[in-house]
């Protein structure tokens, strides 16, 4: 299967079987993931790629129960990571000017770039992933689970393992909402109407919105999925968070 | 070519031929963007490809002067963005609730996701690309010549084209520096002196050194590259623009 067959085959797969992932294929997904373009080469960034069932159970909570994390083979947290960098400039008298918010910016690009990388390498070896978006809203306590010191914050994990279930592919909008030519192109109400007509026809989302007991997709999302308050709760604690790992020193001294 | 060879043979190219893209073939990479996954199937991200001399050549100062933005055919900014979600919510009775830091981190996972992905197929079509990390420093002005509305953020930008240059791998620190098995394994100066022991040897990263008339590598960095002056002055102008972006009421009303 050449790449872009591979990308176009992408499901998220949340059953995985029993079976261990062969060390050297794990290596080798790692080896393709930090071929990701990175800041200045300076790769800003690490992958705890946690295997031991004990540490897994102890994030399961932190990823609200999410089954996939105790039952994945191998869980991989991608971070910002200016910690080893940091200790290198100080080790060289190089005064690190990193404890700011841009770095964070960079070093948590830098992290999703590998992230990705390493999804289309685990789908190569046929494993099937999920990216878990828990971890920005939980990353105090995952900070605390996996020992991250100063200049490390966890932006993505993904839970990789042998598919046991065979999803089909995830319905996407058109093409035209999401990519705009030369400048953006903004939307009227028609322009919306059309881009979300498929989806709110589907019966997978209208069985959605009858479960939920709201009036249509939207206010799922809105009223259940992915609240205000819960938004306006994790904000507050992931900026907490950029704080106590050292990113939000915005002035010079 | 599979595509772990298509990762594994990834080069940043910043030297373009003239060819422009075949239209199909943008649409494939484009369409290949947006398998990645992304939050509750929301995508809320966009990507503005520009193929117009004009807007590269306004583009161009913002990007520090790098001329592959003027010289590659096209230039895609990968954008966080719920403006598109929000007039949907909107036009449904759904009060949005994302103009938080956690939205706006949310939509720049997205984002990057997607960038990745369209990097992946972009090779494997055998053009060329490179990330420009200016786009976070310069989001401000970025902001006007795109166009684009509150919600949105410029967080990352790739240049493609085809190759006109044909450099070597880049090196990488050893795995090592970058995977942690399980939890963090933090680094003491005896580990941090043998993970950066190839890089500080090689020919092409002493003629920095010597170029730039500093002590050693890391000293490149810190005083040259990426000083914390930079930094601090593009955090705060970069925070700005979250909240003119309307990302950072972090309170319930």
């Amino acid at each position: 299967m050449n790449a872009l067959e591979n990308i176009l085959a992408h499901r998220s797969i949340r059953k995985y079987k029993a079976d261990s992932i062969p060390e050297n294929i794990l290596t080798s997904i790692l080896e393709a993931g930090i071929r990701a373009a990175t800041t200045g080469n300076m790769q800003v960034y690490s992958i705890i790629a946690t295997r031991d069932q004990e540490v897994k159970n102890q994030l399961l909570p932190l990823h609200f129960g999410q089954k996939m994390i105790a039952e994945a083979p191998v869980v991989l947290t991608f971070c910002a990571d200016f910690n080893r960098f940091n200790q290198w400039c100080e080790l060289r008298n190089a005064g690190p000017g990193y404890d700011n918010f841009l770095s964070f910016m960079t070093a948590a690009i830098d992290a999703l770039l590998v992230a990705q990388n390493c999804v289309v390498a685990a789908e190569h070896y046929g494993l099937g992933t999920c990216y878990l978006g828990t971890t920005t809203y939980m990353s105090e306590k995952i900070i605390e689970v996996l020992n991250l010191p100063k200049g490390v914050v966890p932006i993505t994990t993904v839970t990789i393992g042998y598919p046991n279930e065979t999803p089909g592919l995830t319905d996407r909008l058109p093409l035209d909402a999401v990519v705009h030519y030369d400048k953006y192109n903004h939307f009227d109400a028609t322009r919306i109407e059309r881009l979300y007509a498929a989806k709110e026809s589907s019966e997978e989302y209208q069985k959605f919105v009858s479960d939920s007991q709201v009036d249509n997709l939207a206010q799922v999302f809105t009223q259940k999925r992915y609240t205000k308050k819960d938004n306006v709760a994790f904000s507050k604690s992931l900026l907490a968070v950029l704080q106590k790992q050292g990113f939000m020193n915005n002035d010079l001294e």
